[in-house]
Parts: structure tokens; sequence; C-alpha cells
């Protein structure tokens, strides 16, 4: 498929978009039909480098994933030429159009998918009807191929001659929300420095569809560590004794972790994602490694609660005689809407036609578009995160998510009025 | 390196040898230079199906995981027309030489190395002498690259002119001893059948250099399985309670496993020696995978054990709400020696000049040959199997195991004398 | 002491009722104490049987505790012929006090102590100024020994003849507050049947001094239940394999419970607070026994979290092959304060002089005064729950614990202000 | 039932003992009733101080524990003026006969029986018949009731006119086997100083009835430890970040120090028999105790053992915050029969008419006589250790322990035809 087959309308594009899922810094097909689009829309591109600063990347892919990631892409119609201006998964793309002299209005859409298995029943509609993922172990559980439908739909209509705004019109396309990797790169490229309006959004976080949250609420501070663990190994019959292990060691750990108190004055999470450990079934696991993120509700519990998970880790591995490190894969912030954003998305969402405003709807997990408004209201700008109610089949990163395509429409009129209002 | 340039003298062989280290079924690089060598020392070959039964192959490797041990076999210096007539990991010699009636005489050397990544420091020799593994995370930590060089070194001695001996002589290359996979489908294939006497031995295991042992004790019943957790996906702070979390049931079980109590009457040994568990950081672990080897003293304690374990595994489950699933990856059977080879290789031992011989010590881990033992005896052969001491750097399967060369050519006189005893 | 040496100011009884902490249901001193005052004050007395249904409390005493408790209530100064009328347990004391018609206007005072070792030190005031428990291993940890002092100085200060109010006061003195079991056996016994107005408070729960909060939010449900594994005892060293390990099978179970996932919508407490297991150290633990509390924000999030452990238990004990019964130790429920009272509650605390009035605080524990808020409400009283702050030296349940004294007097004015505007 | 009522023949001996079990340190009845039998049969007597070194003593019981045991003692037909002579759980007793100049021989009896359940069904015999235990959750479940029964059946016989002896025999009756604490004590007293022959025994050991073996193997060293966690307390729901958990680190220490590995050249045994941890439903648990020992082949594998447990220990401190005390409470010591006596017991069991005789049999489990054992071999004398065979309905220290009674008889002459033999 070449972009000029990719569909027109949103929700053509979005199950075009479910069906190649790409995960973070590996978004390469997506990135390169969102260029191609754009470009043949009139908007002036900045891409990979021009818009993303490749120290601030955490744990980028490696040169084996990112060509392996290229070949699929190309495989499903990928554009190559867009792709080539991407080294390094950095798969940004920001597009800008101009009419005239007035603020700058940024929107932020993201592209990444997750490493989840889609379901495949007959329940399942993307299955049902054919646009499930075409990729093993990856998939669009959480809607973010719906954020980048609506992104083009809103492209084009705000492209269109008719379109009534004055100003500058920025839509940022942004690889690697999952994880919160995506977002400060982009930031520390300067991307959001004259920004005087941001708004960004989610689709679900079980509002209902119908409605539309004009501010998200509840954004959780977070951080990233990977925790390797090294033991000793040992023959597992002859000398077990001799051997050190590791593996037990993040066993106990993940459990241990999992166990940390709760916090009387606010939410706190945490999860260990991944867990390897151990080389072969007769050797004394002498290696291991987690993938953890903790979440907390203020800046204050999630020091706590990483300083508590420090005490974890260290005391498990010294139940077993290993030595650990622990290696920081990032952090998250929070962020508040201000006002007159609110105010704004009240207005467009009654002008979208969208029937039922609240005033705030937790995010339940969090967006590093945080990164962003932060970045914006530093430097004198607005900045708001809204939410598109969608009703869901199942939660989002399960298997079985899939939102409902109605909401997808309004969603669009909804930015392009908020555009138009400027 | 081409087969020709192989050293000839033993201790040469085994740094060759010890330097390629190559894992169960993918000893490509060894099996073609095995070949190689009794071929142009007049033996009749019996390669790959010939002497393996390909359906008795537990846990094979992947086509993927067999292409690259080729492209490394042949990088090394390995005989691609050999190794055309191993197909699917068949890596299996058997080379024959008769020299007119006579009872059939079998010996077995195993070729298979470890996951084990090397020790690289000075005080490692192989690694100041330049001959420590060229392979990252593999090496030879077992001794069997010992074993190779002294069955080749046996195969020359016997197949000169001078050698004094009558009958068959069978020498069985066997490939995967590590895991206990590769002897069971050598004994299908009926390698075993005609045996009139069968000897397999091992270097090392805590007998000091200088002494035989004649018959290995402390054989262990095994089963190895591995266990498959199967829990749901969820986001790991919009909604965690509605994810089943796999990680944390295979943490529990693995911890419950190594807690399952010891035997009063016998010994036991645990090892969850892999896991593999979840997807991502902020997804809850859906998925987990663990390698688990029992070891028991008799089969009546090694069944108990397996059957308390699948409690262990069964509620570890059950705790996070996770489905199971148990898959079988093979035995290993205890077996005796006869108190006829034993005294053979009393005599061997002693033509030898191996000054100290003991009766019996234990062998400390296990060993597949007591699938050929076993099958030798059945058909009204005796079987045997002896100790070569050596003095180890480190223990067995450790990054730093080496062993005392210098009892390699003492060994090659024992083979070769208790052949010639025949 | 006797009764009549009793301090009359509040600050003194406070201490005097501090020295001499008391278990739920096993008040005997405090409530015999509070007996006598009242009954001295012209307060129409019921007393145990007649305020508390028998059958309705959980987790009663057994005869041996209630006679050592006796025993020492008696030995520090306690009235054994009030104690005599509370039989089994039954310290709850309602004391009435009626002037012509009007509303009947109840007011709670809970009356028990912890099993906290209180802090020795000269940080610690109570240590410091000598009125630090004299009973090991029991404290007020919990500030109901204030709760209790207020309540006799509102008593005193309502009973004097020059006090404006018309209608019937209902001062209900509750027994084990801690661990939810006082509050239903006297709802059950009607004492909240007729009651126009309730009220019940709370000091401290990180409200400062000067503040009052005219509605407590954040009360959890709660569930409360008490495990008993049972296993199979044999010698730890020649048998082991013969026993079934409950005391690991309740150790797995502890951890695995701290470690069920928190609710993405809501929060969630979950606290094995006891662990008993095993009978000696070289038998196999063949009995444990653990006590278990779980809270959630909504009813729905604290059936998910009670089903979800329910899984966790039985796992655990499958992991050990043992057997398990939970047993059902009651519940809390949430209420919500009303409206009328939250403004008359306002009303008072001004007139009290206490400078700032919040609307709203997290009661951060929770309160079996729901119980009773919820039987006014259901029988068309009104009810509400206020918080009076006060500065802690330690959190609540904490050995150090203590709360400024200098809000005791203003809350005293406030409840007698509550009751002359009825 | 007084003393002059206690059965004379050895099976109504042992059922009479059954019903009354004692554990260590505590065995004030059957002290009195054997210093009562022996006292009478013209033994002299040396009890309690007299044999023990009090300072040796490890955990004694609390006084309060010695006077609920006395008291029980008494009602159940204990004899008070020997138990006068028993202070501080002194309960040793050691009767002497002299005949003449000759060598001392010395036989030890353990007296003390466990902390575990007796099983009522009808299946088990001792229900069945009536001679169960009387006290609750204590129990003969070692057999201990049997050698006290022989022994003083051996007493009775040696004491007889015809008995064809000489020298000095002394009779050893030894309290706190199980624990292994009583030993010491009377090693230390210096009971054993002038032995020339001792021998000690255990009845069941799996040995079937109708066997004896001359000498028992398999003795292991062990370690016991008693260790303290200290955490905080905190309110489980307000607060719980606050606590510090020692009852969660208790949970993980027992799991990790029963998953400890196992070694691979020699038995080890790890067992966590008792733990107490926290103190009510809502408080975070911050106290936590635990009652381990450690069992092992060799002195340098306990070592090797106990100092990984430190870690073990340690670590799961650390997971919680919390801080850590290990208290040592004791070891055993392995030791060896004398070939002499070896000897002396196979042909005392041959005319005992006992029909198979074994050379070694395992003791599966320990008993501190080693400490006699070795204590005498160091003064020169000889000593021994002999298994007498007997049927079990069920593993020792489990509930339905019971042993063939048939055997006791024979026991007594294989005793006493050993001292005859002198």
């Amino acid at each position: 498929m070449s972009g000029a087959d990719f569909p027109r309308e949103v929700v053509g594009m979005r199950r075009a978009l479910h069906r190649h899922p790409e995960t973070g810094f590996l978004e390469y097909r997506t990135a390169s039909l969102v260029a191609g689009r754009l470009d043949a829309l009139g908007y002036a591109l900045r891409i990979g480098p021009e818009v993303m600063r490749a120290e601030a990347m955490l744990a980028p892919p490696s040169d084996r994933e990112i060509a392996l990631a290229r070949e699929a892409a190309i495989a499903a119609g990928g554009d190559g030429r867009w792709m080539a201006r991407m080294p390094g998964g950095q798969t940004a793309v920001v597009a800008e159009l101009r009419r005239g002299d007035g603020p700058v209005t940024a929107l932020r859409f993201d592209m990444d998918a997750l490493p989840v298995q889609e379901a495949t029943d007959a329940a399942h509609t993307p299955a049902r009807l054919g646009f499930a993922s075409a990729r093993p172990g990856m998939m669009h559980a959480c809607g973010h191929d719906g954020h980048v439908a609506i992104g083009l739909a809103v492209a084009e209509r705000l492209a269109a001659p008719e379109a009534a705004w004055r100003g500058t019109l920025r839509l940022i396309f942004q690889p690697a929300e999952e994880g919160g990797r995506g977002a400060l790169p982009m930031v520390e490229a300067g991307v959001l420095d004259d920004v005087d309006l941001f708004l960004a959004g989610h689709l679900g976080c079980l509002l209902p569809s119908g409605q539309v949250a004009t501010a998200a609420n509840g954004f959780l501070w977070s951080v990233r560590q990977d925790v390797l663990f090294h033991g000793r190994p040992a023959h597992a019959a002859m000398a077990p004794e001799a051997g050190r292990n590791a593996l037990l060691a993040a066993a106990a750990a993940a459990l241990g972790l999992h166990a940390m108190p709760r916090h009387g004055s606010g939410v706190t999470h945490v999860n260990v994602g991944r867990l390897e450990a151990g080389r072969a079934r007769n050797v004394v696991g002498d290696t291991a490694r987690m993938e953890i993120e903790y979440r907390a509700e203020t800046e204050a519990i999630l020091e706590g609660l990483a300083e508590r998970a420090g005490h974890v880790i260290r005391g498990a591995a010294m139940m077993q005689g290993a030595t650990v490190e622990v290696i920081a894969r990032g952090h998250s912030v929070s962020a508040v809407s201000d006002p007159a954003v609110r105010t704004r998305v009240a207005a467009a969402a009654a002008q979208a036609g969208i029937g039922r405003i609240v005033a705030e709807w937790p995010i339940g997990g969090g967006d590093d578009a945080t990164f962003m408004m932060r970045r914006v209201q530093a430097r004198g700008g607005r900045a708001g995160y809204c939410l598109i109610g969608a009703d869901l089949a199942a939660g989002h990163h399960d298997g079985a998510f899939d939102f409902d395509e109605a909401v997808l429409e309004p969603a669009v009129r909804l930015f392009a009025a908020l555009v138009e209002a400027g």
C-alpha cells in the first residue's frame, strides 16, 4: 500500500493504521504515511532529528530492531523516502501551516502501539471485520491509531481553503508515548518553545461515548527502572551451594515490590512488567533483569516509594548473595490544564455537537504530553489535555481493547473548532 | 581452520575444541571435525539420522538456531560436507572399526558445551593462554572438550596397525548430554543393541588428578519440565486489577519450588534455571515461562518430588488467577556399573600407569549415558561408567571451570588398554 | 484510684485514661469510671447487655481474657459495681439526660486502646510527663483517651443547671471501635433507633490543631477475616517430605495478599496484621493462623479485592498441600454526613472559637460509627461525623503517637454548643 | 495414680507414660515416677542440679511454664517429693547401682514428648485403646515413652539378685532430647566423665520390627536459632507507608530459608518451625519471631548453610526496612559408635533373640546423646548408639505416630544382656 492508497475518511484511516501497529521509536510505516499525507496537503514538514534531540531518547531501539522495523514498514506500504529522514528511531513528524499573523497553536497526536497480542475471536471487532493487527505480538491496544487518524483528518480539514483560522498551526506526531520516552526529546529540540496554545488528548479512559472532559486529572508522577541482578552460576546438582541465585533474587524482588505498602494519602502503582533470568535449566540462574515502573500521585509519594523499592531490591539481592545494579529509564511528571484552555475545549466540544461536557475526568494512566504542557506553560503559553469519551470493548492495554469508532468524527470537529476559534 | 589443520596431540585438540563451544544438538563444527578425522583414520561412519531417531529428540533447536549454528561452524572451520549429513540438529557421529571376530566394544564421548560465559581474567588458564571461548555466552564448562579430545586420540591409537585387539570397536560421539537429550535418540536408533561391552566416563567430578574411579555412583533420576503461565494483560496503572499476573505467579512458583522440602531418605535437587515473563514495563505481565529440572536419588523420591511440584505450580497460578501448562522435557534414569566392567577398568587404569584406583566416586550431576548402559544391560551386555580424576580450577558449569590437562594422556591410555585387553 | 479521685478537668482526665489503656471489649476500668461519673452527674444509665446485642459481637474475648482484664481493672481503680453489669465483654455505657420535649441528640465516644507498645523515650510526652501506659504492649495510640475525656467533660457541662438545651441527650460510650466490632451490637440493640441528630468525631487524622472539618470523607468499606491453614506435621529432618507446611503456606499468602494489585479507580488497603504458625523448631509447621483486613473505597472494589484474596489464600494452601478455612470477622461500611449536620457542626465550631473550618477532610482509616450513622439515617434522622484537628507527634497506631492536648477544651465547647443549639 | 500404682510390665508402663506427655525440661511427672521407681529398686539417685549444670540449659522454661507443668504433673499422679528436687526445669534423674569393682556402664534414656496434637481416630491405636495423650497439643510422637519404659524394665531386671553382672551401672534419664538441649547440661555436670561403656538407642527410625542396627549413622550437625525482626507499627490504612513490616520480613525469610540451595556433597535440612508476627489486624506488623533449625552432614556444610542463612535473614529484613537479631539456641554434633560397642550390641541382640542384626542404619534425625558419646570417647571410654527396629504407624513427630510394642520386651533383654556381658 502506498500513501496514495491510504483512506481519506477517519474510520478507514484508523482501521488501516490498526492493522499495522508499531512500537515506540519504531513507527516507521505510520510516520512515513503521516508525512506523505501532510506534505501532500501543503504542510511544511520537520522530521526526525530536526524535531528530536537524540541524546534525550531513553532506551532507543538497537540497529537490528530498527532494520527489522524498516523492512516490515516497507513491506506494509511505508514510504522509504520519508523513512530515510528518520535515522536511529527518530520517527517524529512535525507539520506546520501558516495563515498570516496570529498565535501558534500546537496539537499533539501520539503514534505508537504496544507489545500486546491482539484477540482473535469474533467478539473482537477488529478480528471480525478483518482489520486486526497483522503483526504477531503487537497491537494498537491504547487507541493511538485513533489519535493519528484524528490528527490526519484535522490536518485535512484545516488545510481546506474554506477553513477559517489565522496564525500558525503546528501538528505534532509523537513517537513512543508508551513508556513515556517520546515527548522529552521533542521538548528538548525546542518544538514547544514558541507555542501559545497547546492541546493533547486521549480517547477512552472509561469516559463514555458522547462525552468530553475539558481536562484530564490524575496524571501520575512516575519513574522507570531496569534492575540487573548478578549472581554466580553453578551446576544445579553437583554444587548448587556454590551458586548465587539471581533468578530467585529477582523473584523475591518482584513479589516484594508489588507488596510494598500502599500510601495513606495518595495513589501509588508498581509494576514489574518484564523479568528475564537464568541461562539454562541445569545451571543456577546467575543473571536476572527486571523492567519496573513506579507511579504516584505526588512527587513526594513517588520519592518515598522509590526509596523503599531500593531497599526491597537490595535486600532481595542480599538474600541470595547477589549484587545488583539499578538503571534509570526515565520518568514522568504531572501537569495541570490551564483554565483558559479548558474553557476553549468546552466551547469547541459544544460546537462539535458533543452533548455532555464534564469538567474533569481521571486519565488513569499517564501521558508524557505533560512534559510538553509544562514547557509551554514555562514559556508563557497555555496548555491543556482533554479526554474524548469512547465506549470500550475492554480495558486499555488488554488484547481485546477496542473503542467506539463513532467518536472519531466528533473529535475531529472538536480539534478543528478549537483552532478555528483561535 | 580445516580438518587437516586440526592438531594431532590430545592437549592441542582439547584447546582447539575449547575455543569453539557448541551447545546441544548444535555441535556442527565439533561433529564435522570428528567425522573428518575418523574417516581419515579408516573408520566406517554412520551420521545424523542413521544413528539418531528424530522423534526421540526432546526440544530440538529451531531452524533458525540451526542455520546460525551452521553458519558459525563453517566460519570456524567446520566441514560442510559432513554437516550436510546432519539435518535438524542430528549431530551424532558413530565410527566403527572391525578387526575380525570378537566382542563389540562401545565407548561413548559427549561433545556439547554450555550457555555459560567464560571467565576472562588471567587467573583463568584458557584466557591467559588464549584458547578461551570465542563465542560469547558459550563455554565448555563441563570438560566435554576433553572427552572429545580423548576419543579422537583413542581412535587414532587403536587404528594404528600395531594396536593389539580383535572384534568390533564402536566410538559413539554423542550430542546434547547436558539436559540429557542426546543419548535416548541414539538408543532408540539401535546403536547400543549389539554391544557386549560399553564404557562411558567423565573427567573431574572432584576426583583429584592421578586417580580413577572404576565406577561412578550417585546417578540421579531426573525430570525436566517447561512451565507456561497464562494470565491477562492490563494497563498497570489504569486498571491493574483487571490483570492476571503470570509474572508474579512464576516468581512465587520459582521460590516455592526451591523451597520444597528435602527428603529424609535421599538426595533431591530442584532448579528453576530459566524464567522469562511479561512483555512491557507498563503492562501487567500476562505470560511466563520457566525451565525446571528435578533430580532425586530414587525413582520413588523423584515421583514424590514431581507430584509436590505440581501442587506448587498450580497453587502459584491460582494465587494470581492464572492458568498453567506443564510440558515434559525429558527425564534421566540411574544405572549401575557391572562388576565385570569395574574390574576391567581397574586393570586398564593400572596398565595406563594411573596410581590410585578407587572403587566408587559420586558423579555429582548425572549423565544420560545411563540410558545407553541400561540398554546394553537389557540386551545381555555389560556396561560401566568410570571417572577420570582431574584437579579443577572451579566447579563444573562455572565460568572459571578448567581441568588439569595432564590427565588427558593417561585417560587415552586407559581407554585404549581396556579395548586391547578385550 | 477510685472513681471519686478521677480528675475533673479534661487534660487530667485524658492523662489518667491514657495511663490505663484497655483493648476492645475489655474496657472494664474505663467503662466503669465513665459509668460512675455519669451516674454521679445524674444521667440515667443503660449498661452492657441493655445496650449491646451479644450475638452481634464478633470475636468476643475469652472468659480468661475477661477475667484478667477485670482483675487488672480492679487493681487500677476500676469500679467493680459497674463492672458487674458488663458480662462477656459487654462494656458499653449509654447515659441519658432529658430536659422536656425535644429532639433526641446522640453523641458517640469510643473507649478502646490498641495492642501497641508505647514509646518510652523522653521525646514522647506521655513518657516524659509520667502518664505513659502502665500496661506493657497496650497503648491509647489512636486518641480514644481524648475522646472519652471530651465525652465526660461534655456530659458535665450539659448537666449543669445553666446549660441551655431541651430534649433528650444521649451519650454513647462505645467499646471496640478498633477492628470495627463495637458499633454493630449497639445498633442491633436499638440504641440509635429514635435518634434525631447523631454526631461522632475523631481527633487528629492529620488535620492541624485549630481546625475542624465539618465532615470526614474517605470512609472505606472493609472486611476482616481470620484464615486458618491446616497442614501435616513431620520430623523436620527424618521425613520433611511427609509434612504439609502450613507455615510456608501462610508466609506465601501474606506476601501474596500484600502484593495484590492496586485498583485503577479507587483506594484499596490490605493488611495481614497477625500471623502465628507452627509448633516447634524441629517439626514441619502444620498449622497457621492469619488476621487480615481488607479496605476499599467502594463496595464493588472491596468485593473484587476479597474475591482475589480468596484465590491467593487457596492457591498458597495448594502450593503446600494444605487445606484452609476462612472465618469472617466482621465488616465496615461507608457513610456520608448529612448537610444539615455539617451546617450545625460549622456553627458550633465557630461558637467554640475554632478559627478555621474546612468542609471535608479524609478520615484515613475508618470508624464503625458509620453503622450508627446509617441506622439513624435509615430511621429518618440526621447523622454526621466531624474531625477535630490536632497536631500529632507521630501517626495513629504508632508507639510514639500523641496529640496536642490544647484541642480538647475547644472540642468540648464544640459538642456542647451543638447540643445547646438543638 | 501414685507411683505405687504405676504398672510393672513394659507395655503397661509405656502406655501409662504415653498418656501424660511432657515437653522438654518440664518432664516433672515422668521424672518423679522414674525416681520413685528406681529409688524403690535400691538405686542411688542424683537428681536435678546434682546432674545438670543450669548455666548450660538453653532456653529453659519460664517460671510460669514450670508452675503449670508441676501443677499438671501433680494432678496426673506425679510425686511432689521428687519434684521438689527439680527446680528450674532441671528434671534429669541419674540412678546408680554398684556391684563390686568393674567398669562403669551407662545407659541413656530420654523422657520428653513433643508439642504435637495426637490423632484421635480409631485407626490410631493409642486412641482406640484409650491411652492417647490426655494433654491437648502434646504427644509422645517420637517413642520416648517406650525408651523410659525400657529403661525402667532394664533397671528392675538388673536390680534383681539373680542378675549376673559386676561393676557400676548408671542409668541416665535425660530431659529435653528434642531440640537437643538436655544432654549438654548433664555432660557439663560431669555425669559421663568416668564412664567406660556408654550406650544410647532409639526405637523405630524406619528399621522394621525384629531388627537391630548395631550403630546408627547419619547423625547430623545442627544449629538452632531464634530470629527477631523489629519493624515499625503504623495504621494499616491511614499511613501504611509509615510502617516497617516485620511480619512480611519474616514471611520472606521463611520462604527464603527453605529455598536455600541443597548441597552437592552432603545432606542439609532447614526448618522454620515456628513463626509469630504482628500484634493486631489493623496495625502494620512491627515484630516477628522465628524458631529455626539447620542440620547438615558435616560441620563445614553446616557452617556454609548458616552463613548463607544469615544473608537470607538480613536481606529479608532490609527488604522491609526492618532490623534483625539472631539469637543462638544451641547446636548438635555428630558422633561415631566405637567398633567395640557395635560388637557388644550385636552379641547382646543375638542373646536377646533378635533375629536380624544390621551393621548400620540411618538415624534420620539426630540425638544429643552424641554430646555424651563424645565426652565418653574424649575421656578414654567407649560409646555407641544402636537402633531398635520397630514398625511404625506413621512417621516420627506425626500426630499418628505409634510403634509396634512387641519390640519393647526384646529391647529390655538386649540392654540387660549388654550389661551382664560386662
